[in-house]
């Protein structure tokens, strides 16, 4: 809707007060449309309990500062409506995050939402740092497929739970701001 | 183009009948606008086979289950026009992808496209779950560059051949939705 | 704004004229709104250097080939500017990249850039293959948040310093087409 060229007088003083325009400026600012609460169950494996686990590690830390460096570790952990782990989840977090700092705990996340639900089906893809001692993280929404599809927005993470390279429960804080779907 | 005062009744009944704002439902659903069909061939390393691998693990299983939880890897793959392994490669798959469940075969993918034939040139990137036993598994184009610049859209697999752990061939159905070239 | 029906044939004149409608091309081709060009610098860890290093490998190459395929190195590294290593950071670069290549130095990269200065608060995020041989090599900017909210364009890298793995800097050419920003 930009870089065209007003050849039609007529069309000028429509142009010039109409609020269709107030999409011209640099950039767009918005709110987001659709939001989602979910609640994020990591359990690291740690050899014997399986039955439990959900993710485990596949590096070591490289000795690059206290923080777990270079420690990654994959994930297919569930998502859940409410705070309880044992709830029946209504998604998987399917991904990876690793340690990437020398200086504090901080980690880095790509993952995939899988919903497959009574509510939707389709998934989320996320990416984005996780610096761990700060309240509330930002990460992105880079896409989406099924009821979300070509999603794009800001997912929020907030520790809720934390039992050191054992359990942890996020609050995740969907929020949609475009999507090619009328409905969700 | 949303939340806009009103300020000028002249145009109040433009604004209501105008079709422009078909626009104004939470989310606008659309149909791909391009669509491209190409073949993705993995041969991963066995150790002495370097001529024809084009993949290679970079950690093993973790033990968590019986579904390779935990084997990451890293590849070049070269992609096809037709399903033939030795045709002419249009473009190659360079990224990562990893086990991630202790319940199924599952895996995780992040790669980028990268075109250099006589029709493409560019990049797509693809992020996005790949549940092995399911038919067709839907991945997100969440960015792209050249003649795929900014692109977004859904990436659809389709596995056509596998020797476990050796040979996989997918069917990639590449759909862009979005794109900041006119004419690709 | 597609796929509307026009019901009244008063506003068809409008319709057929109006230069809104510049839109409705297959795909819009765009000039990049906003440019940021800062610099890029990572220090391999190699076993005594904490003080210094700022990444660190985390796997080790495979044998496929002889441009380390395989090797991944996770990242915290710094962002200035200038060119100058020991600048203030305006930003930091946390991440991942692998050599992916067996037939020449190649590697493939997801990371956010995140900014906490007097200029910019938010993050980017960013992925993308990077063909070290070549003079610039373009990745997708995915996502963004804070003053980057939903942000997407393309970042394009170009080697400027390298010591070979132990140093490099690379500058960052920060090209944003979209952003639910206004102002940035």
């Amino acid at each position: 809707m930009r870089m065209f060229v007003v050849k039609y007088p007529f069309f000028l003083v429509l142009i010039t007060f109409s609020p269709i325009f107030a999409t011209r400026t640099p950039f767009k600012k918005s709110e987001p449309r659709k939001r989602i609460v979910l609640y994020y169950h990591d359990i690291l494996f740690r050899g014997n309990d399986t039955a439990n686990a959900t993710s485990a590690a596949v590096t070591k830390p490289t000795g690059l500062g206290q923080f777990m460096q270079g420690l990654m570790v994959v994930f297919d952990d569930p998502i859940t409506k409410d705070q309880h782990l044992h709830s029946t989840p209504v998604a998987r977090a399917e991904g990876l995050y690793f340690y990437n700092t020398k200086t504090a705990y901080s980690v880095w996340f790509a993952y995939t939402l899988v919903f497959n639900s009574t509510e939707y089906n389709g998934t989320i893809n996320v990416m984005g740092a996780d610096m761990l001692m700060e309240k509330t993280r930002d990460l992105s929404i880079v896409g989406g497929t099924g009821d979300f599809s070509i999603a794009r927005g800001i997912m929020t993470f907030q520790t809720e739970a934390i039992e050191e390279f054992k359990y942890f429960r996020l609050k995740m804080d969907i929020m949609l701001y475009e999507c090619h779907k009328k409905e969700i």
